[in-house]
């Protein structure tokens, strides 16, 4: 039998996550992500993900101090991204960059906790760097008193963001830092799986990622939200697209046969900050006439929001441009990436399959 | 069930390469390699790797100058090459430099193969030129008039090396070109699977083929030739080594329960070439003695050798360094790879496996 894609097929025992779609459930590391979402920053986040328990106050600011140290991009690194042309897409610069890192630390077998750190720290300053350069602007340095979600904010627009746009990012980030078996994290793995490194692992992943297919990041919803900030009106915008039969991005999930609870975190959170900003209104009124609108015309599809659709309100918050998506995206995952590389490391078999030859003999 | 490592898991139907182990036999696409080896060049046979078919006397002619007319470095990748730290192992340099390819040409989906010969055309380039770079010496610009193999060796080196040497090196590489569902042809299949790009899926084949378990690369049987070449008796060191417990480097095979094919290929064109090179001769000396050591020692074992035995060999023989083995071999390895990633795109099933999570719930 041919296992394409590997559907079904359990390639790992994990102690990382749990994703139960049935019943819409995510966890890590046994914890509630709508409970973390509510009560933790990336940092606290990250930790639990790479060490498997919460940080107590010194061990967390040992990871903020750690992260912080580790920000700076090197100098060779900064003339690499010079040298690639412009019209290079971000993620083959992320992925250049980060392979470029493996110069400058040794990265040798096994994987450590240490050197997760430094690549979780560098990906913000490889964005925020080509970003200034793509736009012909000074580089603004990273600032050592702001955490991890707040100086990328800072390093991408030159200022101190509002703790509403700090907020909602976080909340965004915490809640993509990690989902199981996808494709991304997968390819890690198997890059890892023959005593390679984790440079080569989160090269893979990163490559991985960039694919359309991959899915997370929330490109495809700001059309729909653009239009309806321009003026269109909600309910016929949304009629119109279902009775086309266009898909509504920003809604139904492969693995999320009910909510995407991912979406239901960041709802609660965007709840939180009503009126603070537009955009995060606009995506409330959407989404309520989106589920009404649904229901109508597709019932029992079980059609609900998925954690791009809020994703996109506050990508569209925060003013951030869609090159800017799959990227941050990248940013929180490789949190997941290296917390599996790490795992697979500790109890490591490579990985073999095996082809099937159907053509003929000559 | 975890299907750890996916031994025995068949994830893709091929029309590449089959590989026969309880008989000892390789076939790319459909072709017998010891027939291949024997009969056709570098490029004769990444044609029918790539295309599915030998070339006729044009398109062999064509595929000839698109592989020369693509061996030059952009510039943009030569600066990036200088600017990495003269301690950073060659993959990682490979790795890099392959990533920053992407910015020259357009890598979008669906992968071609004008996009392949390209990788492959560059792979010897970037090798030679960072080895210059580390010798400080003037870079050898490519020649025109030489084939893939024969300017691979001349920009290396500096001459226009002996035919021995071309045929030697060119049979290992037409033998090392393609080997089924290894872990770094997985791995691009994984990385292209999400309609990423050949850039992303090659990058991630070559941080999967840095890891020292991926083997292939005829690092282990050095020191044994050395050993025997600085006058040490052949049966004697053997004997002892097998006595003592040690893993003969060489001998036996994972996949192959018998003859290794390639070796048998290696061996019959090192035939060829008796009394042209003295590592060639002496690897034939060692080998015959150990094969017959093993039996005595080891009866039933069935230890044969391995491709990497006589690659060794023939590394000797061209004086290449060891840290250039696995490079090399990934340079032959690039037409597999970017065959399997146009299979892979041709009929794209993206890989979403799953893992089980064996945590506790907090």
């Amino acid at each position: 039998m041919i296992q394409k894609g590997l559907k079904g097929i359990v390639t790992a025992e994990t102690l990382i996550s749990h994703i139960d779609g049935e019943i819409g459930e995510l966890f890590y590391r046994g914890y509630d992500i709508k409970e973390i979402a509510r009560n933790n920053s990336f940092e606290e986040t990250a930790y639990l993900l790479w060490f498997g328990h919460f940080p107590d106050a010194e061990q967390l600011a040992a990871l903020k101090g750690d992260l912080k140290s580790n920000r700076g991009l090197p100098e060779y690194i900064m003339r690499i991204i010079n040298q690639l042309p412009l019209d290079m897409d971000l993620m083959s610069v992320i992925r250049t960059a980060i392979s470029a890192e493996a110069g400058y630390f040794d990265y040798g077998w096994k994987p450590t906790v240490t050197q997760a750190i430094r690549l979780t720290a560098l990906t913000p300053t490889i964005i925020a760097y080509r970003k200034s350069q793509l736009e012909g602007k000074k580089f603004v340095s990273p600032r050592n008193d702001l955490d991890h979600v707040e100086n990328y904010l800072y390093m991408l627009y030159g200022n101190v963001p509002s703790s509403a746009h700090v907020e909602a990012l976080e909340t965004y980030m915490v809640l993509t830092l990690e989902h199981g078996m996808n494709a991304s994290t997968f390819s890690a793995r198997v890059t890892v799986s023959t005593e390679s490194d984790l440079v080569s692992a989160i090269t893979s992943a990163i490559g991985t990622m960039k694919g359309p297919l991959h899915g997370g990041a929330p490109s495809g919803v700001i059309e729909l939200l653009d239009e309806i900030a321009m003026g269109a009106e909600p309910e016929m915008v949304i009629r119109e697209k279902v009775l086309r039969g266009e898909k509504l991005m920003g809604f139904g999930h492969r693995v999320y046969k009910t909510h995407d609870p991912r979406a239901i975190a960041l709802k609660a959170k965007i709840m939180e900050l009503v009126g603070e900003d537009e955009w995060l209104d606009l995506a409330m009124l959407v989404e309520d006439t989106a589920v009404r609108v649904l229901a109508e015309l597709k019932p029992g599809r079980s059609l609900y929001t998925n954690v791009e659709f809020y994703a996109a309100a506050i990508m569209k918050a925060i003013n951030m441009d869609s090159e800017l998506f799959t990227p941050t995206f990248t940013a929180s995952r490789t949190v997941g990436w290296t917390a599996h590389v790490l795992e697979q490391a500790e109890n490591n078999t490579i990985y073999r399959p095996q082809s099937k030859y159907i053509g003929t003999f000559k």
